[in-house]
């Protein structure tokens, strides 16, 4: 596995909620976007047809078993699910519930935030991540 | 396959470089991103997580291709990959070239843009189209 020095995904510090040898699915701490998730590669890979087939597949196969504990968990308007890796080009995914009341909808969450979304209704939100865990437990478990 | 009035991916008109009966290839007219491409479904749906597993393997693979395809004839420093929808929420891949030197990096292409790329450098890049879509044309035509 290549690591590289002052990655800060090489040196990923975040607990995760699921890992296995080749991926991690973390929890975002977003204040603006409880249930935000990402799948980051332990391989210190740059774009998605850096990895072999088979590895691919099983990066794929996460981010979508991800979108749908967001969904069930969660229950979004929209799901938000993107490998940009810019900043930080070490692969890993987004995966981000969206709301019509949240801080950017209908723009992606990288433009200016247009509103604060109410803090009741994002308390509402963060209450909701234990489910979140959970159902990540339970669909890679199985895996 | 469900159409939707007024949705604009139901009712696509710009002409793809490659499309099947299940999904199409565009390339994107943005002056600032010459290279940006998109795989559209043709079936309206939501999320990637709607799609049976077949039709998900097949899409995941296009998207995997164009981005293939956009490194070999756009030499980009990093592509990034996306599928967001909330405007239009019928599902669609954006799969954009991204250097050092474009209008928003090393900032997502939604982001407020920084800079103003050289416009010799734009029309370098422009230049390299045709041969995407020859790339296009090759690797799809394969499947």
């Amino acid at each position: 596995m290549t690591r590289v020095a002052g990655c800060e995904l090489c040196e990923l510090a975040a607990p995760a909620v699921f890992e296995n040898d080749k991926f991690a699915v973390i929890l975002v701490d977003d204040a603006n976007y409880p249930g935000f998730t990402r799948v980051i590669w332990k391989d210190h890979v740059r774009e998605v047809s850096d990895l072999a087939d088979a590895d691919r597949l099983l990066l794929n196969d996460a981010v979508w078993q991800l979108e749908l504990a967001v969904r069930e968990a969660m229950q979004p308007l929209k799901v938000n699910v993107a490998s940009l890796g810019n900043v930080v080009p070490h692969l890993h995914w987004h995966v981000i519930p969206r709301y019509a009341d949240d801080a950017h909808f209908p723009a992606p969450v990288w433009a200016a935030a247009v509103r604060a979304t109410e803090p009741k209704v994002l308390e509402e939100r963060r209450a909701l991540v234990p489910q979140l865990a959970a159902a990540i437990g339970r669909r890679f478990a199985k895996q």
